[in-house]
């Protein structure tokens, strides 16, 4: 973590906003999504560095009705942005039940489950999601138009762990096919197709073509719709307007999301809805299992044991990523 | 229209309660979508001889926060608890910018298109979702204990048809696999597993076994989040705790739905949202198609362009559900 502050405050930001990116770029590492911990330090510093994300800037906040608000980033680091709307969003939310807080004028904001963890630790219930360059084509097309577009539901149960389900649009993503491809191995069928819309094996080609969307025009729909609510209702850009994260460290990426923000416990009072999702958990924990070695467990459940696992016994990094680290910290 | 009025009326309802669950019936087969039109007369007149729904039933309307209400349905048909619902989140979200509407002791609400149709009309975006009784094993399990609960997301757009995206969350619908064993024909690989867990192709042992999930974990996990919304939070049964539908004419569903709207004028104001979705329908109708005779389409432009050729032709029903209607309408 403080390696990961030296490295933010050296590229321009404050400490505060340095403190809220790294700890959920940390926090990705300690729940077990090393795809979205402090490896992404490099394209983050690199955007400062080159201008495509600005190191000063500060989220202005623009409440449009009691249960709405509009976060423009100011082209801020996505971490800053989005910790300014789930804020936001948690204060409208204790006052009228529930709220919407559209983000436009972001970037990339690390995993979602930090967010939804902070939600749900406050005893909300959350809906949330974010824009992504284009990745896949909307469903029966052949070009990328819509991105993978993540997604977050997240209810607070009584007894952490919390119910925390984040899932993108595509069958895998993007960050795995390059996994692949850096570990020189195949990927999976089903997960994309080449620049052609043949499917394909290759990580290369997949990288040149299309990821898949998951259940075909459902998950195609369902990117769209988190477009909508991260994008056109925010003033953000959306689908083919949203500037690709790789290769363009100086053009800002104009990126969106949302948060929706629900106090339960304003619903059916704060006992009744506890004991609902303590049955809630009982009834998916108690399934039998397909394998028997196997138990069933709810969304999410696996990053909170990981967060668990590192709180206690610290987390390893590869040693190439803690090296980068170390570099952009000038350690 | 007439007849299906005539046919809940004989059924006990008032002719305002007929009138609203006819709309949603007669609409469902006018937008293509006959396994929730008026087909389902026959088990609404049902449970209604036999208590298993109220006919007499008024929803009761309990506002909890300026954004937040509960419609308790006292076990009357589902549209007209979904409709009391639809009427109190656009009256709320008025005020406020937004609002959740949680239903309990409801019963099956018929297709969501309508209800989605209703809000765009008056320029809302919604978000809507239904519990259902237990057809699919939570990702790992190996017992049904989460529905294919189905969601809904609409936008309203400048220039109709609106974005309407409605699906369930297993690959395929429990109704097209009744209507595959009523045709004597085999279903797709990939639809469902037999009661012991193993793929099928026939409809009879799918509808011994389980529906899959779309997308295994993550269509499980969505599905859970949707009886989250639709139970939890509003007091109503969730996934095994619901009545099948099925074979349980005397027993009240206790079902749970829920209705979230967002007035998008409010937030990044109508002219400015109307040129977003202009440009949002363009991107994705401009996409080249993977088949050049298959124009990319948005979701619920099918089910729209269904009900205006409905209404310009008429539709026609099968002779044998034509049939059903007239003698539960006593023509």
């Amino acid at each position: 973590m403080a390696l990961s502050n030296q490295a933010l405050e050296r590229a321009g930001l404050s400490a505060r906003h340095a403190q809220v990116t790294s700890e959920v770029l940390v926090q990705g590492d300690m729940m077990g999504i090393p795809t979205h911990g402090v490896i992404r330090l490099t394209p983050y510093t690199e955007r400062l560095k080159y201008g495509g994300v600005d190191a000063k800037a500060e989220p202005v906040i623009d409440q449009r009705a009691p249960s709405l608000s509009i976060i423009d980033g100011q082209n801020a680091l996505g971490p800053i942005v989005a910790d300014t709307a789930l804020s936001q969003g948690m204060a409208m939310a204790s006052e009228t039940g529930m709220a919407y807080v559209g983000c436009r004028s972001s970037n990339h904001f690390g995993a979602m489950v930090p967010y939804a963890l902070q939600a749900c630790s406050s005893g909300f219930v959350m809906l949330s999601g974010t824009g992504a360059s284009t990745t896949i084509p909307p469903w029966g097309g052949a070009e990328a138009r819509i991105g993978n577009n993540p997604m977050c539901f997240a209810a607070a149960c009584p007894d952490a762990p919390h119910f925390i389900l984040d899932m993108a649009m595509s069958v895998a993503a993007r960050g795995k096919i390059r996994a692949a491809q850096a570990a020189g191995e195949a990927i999976p069928s089903g997960w994309a197709v080449d620049k052609t819309g043949k499917p394909t094996t290759d990580p290369t080609e997949a990288l040149e073509g299309f990821l898949v969307a998951v259940g075909g025009h459902k998950g195609s729909g369902l990117s769209m719709a988190i477009d909508v609510l991260s994008g056109v209702m925010s003033g953000a850009k959306f689908m083919t307007g949203v500037t690709s994260w790789v290769g363009n460290a100086t053009t800002a990426q104009e990126l969106g999301h949302f948060f929706i923000l629900i106090d339960p416990a304003r619903l059916i009072g704060k006992e009744p809805y506890d004991a609902a999702m303590r049955e809630f958990c009982d009834i998916v924990h108690s399934t039998p299992p397909a394998d028997p070695d196997v138990p069933v467990i709810l969304p999410g459940e696996r990053e909170q044991a990981c967060m668990a696992d590192a709180q206690a016994n610290g987390i390893e990094l590869n040693s190439t990523v803690l090296e980068d680290v170390r570099r952009l910290a000038g350690d």
